[in-house]
């Protein structure tokens, strides 16, 4: 029942999200077979952070968009980084803060046993900071769900 | 008032935790003239968990002891990261799960400007789940803070 | 003290949303000479979750509209009711989620011992999900307060 | 993807930690080949809480044991449940409270189309209060996620 | 239903903890035939705080301690209370914190209308901080209820 | 290390609140050495009341607006003040409730050692409530952060 440690999933998504040359992320993906997406989102709205990412991920093919298990599976772990990013209360605008984040979704298997099956990661890297350019530090999330 | 692209605190100490060898980070750390300290802690008490982060930067000099501003802002730091670990009730053993993690605080200055001084970065990584082996998943938080 | 059995305030409420024929509850109401109402909302906007019930408990005369106490009795209740619904941060469209819900108010004594006077119970059951129609699942909340 | 009328899954468990009969309930898990289990649990621990709904989950055979998705689904199903039961905070005797609670888990497929498969609801129902007999109200949870 | 500006109950339970000479406050007190008392209470446990209030409250006759209805009103204000002392978590020892508090529970008439009834308002006030003395800062929480 | 008595700025910052004639609390202001504004707001919208808290802050000096950590301390400090205000969800219009407030920043130093420097203090008082005249209580918060 074992993580398999090169299949960790959660780190595999947060490297994504941390490097600049992602090739050989996307490459490690390739070779165990898994589906990922990349995207960026800014927003004080942070309907529109879950939204980017919930597109991004049905749009390339990582989870099915006709199938609900799929999108209540993605639509927790994207809660659970959120957890990260916001820190206390899950708001932006609303709390006088806006985001600019990239944020990575993985699709695999992260476990020895193969009942285990897929899991998904959400990883989500950028800043946090008042509506003024500048003053902002960073923050990141991650959610894991098996689907 | 920017962020220093080379300078991203909450990144380094991100892949301070997710990298197996830690010498090119480390090296980083070195350059640019900031402190960092690294650990482990497994518990199902979370007071362990702040417990082992605050002795180790202590220890290692990342923070005086003596003085209470900075084990405030180290504190608060430990608590954000925690979010992103707990995602939604800062409790390990109280709600059945336990931990396994590994630390990483760094001090240093990420904004260009030198007016904006020193801020910590408290960065976890490892797995939380159900208190049998193997039946957990990853996890991990950040916290930033100025100093 | 005790809680009477044939008078569990919570139990009723809850019944009142679940069943599709509420004659029978609504009979135990009026022997009880307990007041209740019910109704329907469906919003991705959390305030008119809470804004229908407070007018249903209003307008059906369940709770005094110029009597503080009692607004503020129902409220809470209210907000009690919607963790159940919500679990975790007390947001709807702004997480990018919306709900299907009925609800039901009842005033009632569920004690014994006759000083413990009036209870509130709001209970709410429907559906949450992606704004889309079939993303979706059950949620129930009970809020019980004195007033 | 709608849910089927007769099949929904969390108004189930409600009825069935509702109604001190529960034969027709279990009549129709019976017929729609679902499984389900009920408990009771009394504490002041959470952690307790928790453990009394895995433990009748697996040795009742609605999850296995050995398969970490499937107790990874259930305890966040548990969490969910818990919300509703603590309204706030997830936690019980450190904020000098106590519940005599009963609980049902009902694994089966609420949805119409046959892809969306195995969910699980978690309904929990009692007392919360005071640790002193009779100084307790009503209070209610549901959890539901995909398994 | 307007407040009395010279009724603000939850103003003067936060004077009676702030001033070191309660004199005043208890003569306005008397004034208005309300009912206040006082009390401290130093712990890493939350359960202790919770505790010290309510059998302050209770022994010195602000409420009954045979009428549940009062001790759930009482129970809510403190849990109120406790937010703006906590900040986010209602954990103590468990997040590696300590507090040393004042706290003051006053039960009178702050509306101008008297069908509005008795309230309670519950002031807390102290330190909060790491387990060591001197590494701590000040902490203030206020909850309202009626009764 | 300790909080000098006659220093603590919670303390000062809530009477500064809490008083009607301000100059007492404002002289020991100015003997002190140390910064204070006050300021007024009401509104539905959360981020209303952060806002007229940071403006005020930075155009009466109390923090400078081109430097991010002041911005950064003063933000953490409001965010803790607001837990206090809205206890449980910091949401005022979304939960369908409404506040008028007076809110008080003070910069000082409360530590016998000057090492520790200077911290800030946010006080809010005033009504939280139904966004109906009357129908409304009283509500505090204060939070505090190293500067």
């Amino acid at each position: 029942m074992a993580l398999k440690k090169e299949h960790r999933i959660g780190r595999h998504a947060t490297l994504l999200v941390l490097t600049d040359d992602r090739s050989e992320q996307e490459q490690i993906t390739n070779q165990l077979n898994w589906k990922s997406c990349s995207g960026k989102v800014g927003s004080m709205e942070s309907q529109k952070v879950v939204a980017a990412i919930e597109t991004a991920a049905k749009q390339q093919g990582i989870i099915k968009d006709n199938v609900y298990r799929e999108t209540h599976s993605l639509y927790h772990a994207i809660m659970e980084a959120l957890y990260g990013i916001t820190r206390g209360q899950m708001q932006l605008g609303s709390v006088m803060r806006t985001v600019g984040l990239r944020f990575a979704v993985v699709r695999g298997n992260p476990y020895e046993d193969e009942t285990e099956g897929e899991w998904l990661a959400v990883a989500i890297y950028g800043t946090i900071g008042a509506p003024i350019k500048g003053l902002e530090h960073e923050t990141l999330g991650l959610g894991i769900n098996h689907i």
